[in-house]
């Protein structure tokens, strides 16, 4: 089965996704700076969200890259995958909304959780579709971003109902963890002297 | 005519269409486990109605991968479906935020009734427009998924009137009996020596 | 130039535009068969929008197939195309919502009539791009429906103001005429044989 | 890395961006023509802002037709232009739902400075990826366009605290200037004697 329409499809969702976020920036009230200012904590929620879902597109870009056929079962954990993430906008409001209260920030993090989960169960499925000793086994090697991620939203949940701040925190640092571009498949992928 | 753009249109709108339900699902009234407790019927149609298209998606595929060409009767009977599938984030809406009564329970299997009948006649104008013999004809075989469906819908709007539980029981039975993937065409794709 | 992306990025809007169509099905006000029927006319503008577009979708589909190059000037014509289709949401939503009064429904009228000039325009930098007796020029021919549509246009703008029916009337014989599906340009494509 | 994914993301988030900042144009209150002149600046607006949207796509398109690579940083940098740009229906609504007051005007001009400051970042990230002496680095030459509009951003942005025509004044000139088609690169990549 050829993992072009995939692709375009995960491309189509997520494109969409990463710009109807906007239509929750709502039109500050008043025409001021600092009308402007009171929707700082929904702007920069827009922000960390784009980030996380332009990681998710990148990072998916590359794991399908690394890949030569997509099995039935591929197509429903990418399906999966995107529900995760189209729940994103929703969780990004409800936290922005507020001004992150304990509750919505802790389901923002479940919600960044359960998409990691879902990456992961995406990676594994493609994994078997494909030969052993693939590109893309070789190019993920230990896996150890993703691995780590799902212990750190974890970690994220839990402290929103500390300190929302720390939860916020922890999960910026998982997107600045990940902002590092995933030079493993890249690596693999140029050239067979790589060590993955 | 090549089919390309057609499955590029198609696949653009389908992305829409599972992502603009998001948009209805509003920001809970408070910041607490109750309020998103009180968003539940909506996110679980949402959850129904993503589950629905997603299968449209993944039988479209699989469908377009078996055809060789399509005629100018197949444009048009793609957006006769495209318009059906179009309304569900509107019936999805009426029935849940409503917490499900009878009437929009009803029209919502209308709508899942009218995409289903809208999905027959494609395949059925993609059938003509491919010699006999094709692959399409192979894979599709019987078809007993696809007449059971409508029966069921019908099935399903009555048992609305009755008790929407069961109306809404009904529609969840095709999706899972849908959810099992098409694997009817991916054998016939794969080998010559498969029996559809 | 190549026309590839032209044709991604057109079929990117037009896919939007008419999905989006859908986030103005206002859920009714109740949920009875009455409630639903109030929403009838929002529901029959939309049906006829959709349509329009689907036929914008189709003919563009189609006359883009019959060219090899786009010129700068293309890319442009495109875009004025694109934006005039843009407002085809905005005119049904005030069309329908207020019941067809005489100005939104002339105000329609003149959108269609923009985007019909629009797509003249556009035709027009394709056929000068591509050398003379290219296949799209043989294919549009005389190009009576190009023609005689921004005329019953025109007429039915005026009849609004008469009678708001009338020009609903003929802006509905207008997508009629084109539904018929643009066999000019696929019997060119087909056959040398054929007579434009 | 292939550059395909790449143009076919930003054109869905372009195509996205462009379309729904129509969600925008609120239906008029009133059935008369009043009622519509009293939308008259958001639409201006919205023909504005849909104009350099479209401007950034044409530019995008000629650009990534010119180069044969891209790098993971040349992502990162596509990613940083797309969020500028997903800002921009958010500051047209803020400055035309006003009736333009000085600050959203001015905001809107440092959302359009922003986005060619990212757009100059993009060039330069992919002028690294690809040997010097390539196409792109031959199309763009001394590219004063580029290298002015920043200043001309920054004059518009002071402008508007004087008198907000004089700041949206200013824009439309960068417009009308990108307006004129970049027959740099269209030169470059049609004759081998072109001079850049």
């Amino acid at each position: 089965m050829s993992k072009d329409r995939l692709q375009a499809f995960s491309d189509g969702v997520i494109a969409i996704l990463i710009t109807i976020m906007v239509l929750e920036l709502h039109t500050p009230k008043g025409t001021d700076w600092h009308a402007l200012r009171e929707e700082l904590p929904v702007l920069l929620a827009y922000v960390l969200s784009f980030v996380f879902i332009g990681i998710y597109w990148n990072n998916h870009h590359h794991m399908l890259s690394a890949v030569n056929r997509v099995s039935g079962a591929s197509l429903w954990a990418n399906q999966h995958l995107l529900f995760w993430l189209s729940l994103v906008p929703f969780a990004t409001a409800w936290m922005s909304e507020n001004n992150f209260p304990a509750v919505p920030t802790a389901v923002y993090g479940v919600v960044l959780l359960a998409a990691g989960i879902a990456y992961y169960v995406l990676q594994m499925t493609l994994l078997r579709a494909d030969p052993e000793g693939s590109i893309l086994a070789a190019a993920i090697g230990k896996d150890l971003k993703g691995k780590i991620s799902p212990l750190v939203y974890c970690l994220g949940i839990g402290l929103s109902f500390v300190d929302r701040w720390l939860g916020i925190a922890v999960y910026v640092s998982v997107a600045l963890m990940w902002l590092v571009p995933d030079r493993r498949v890249e690596r693999v992928l140029s050239g067979p002297g790589a060590n993955g």
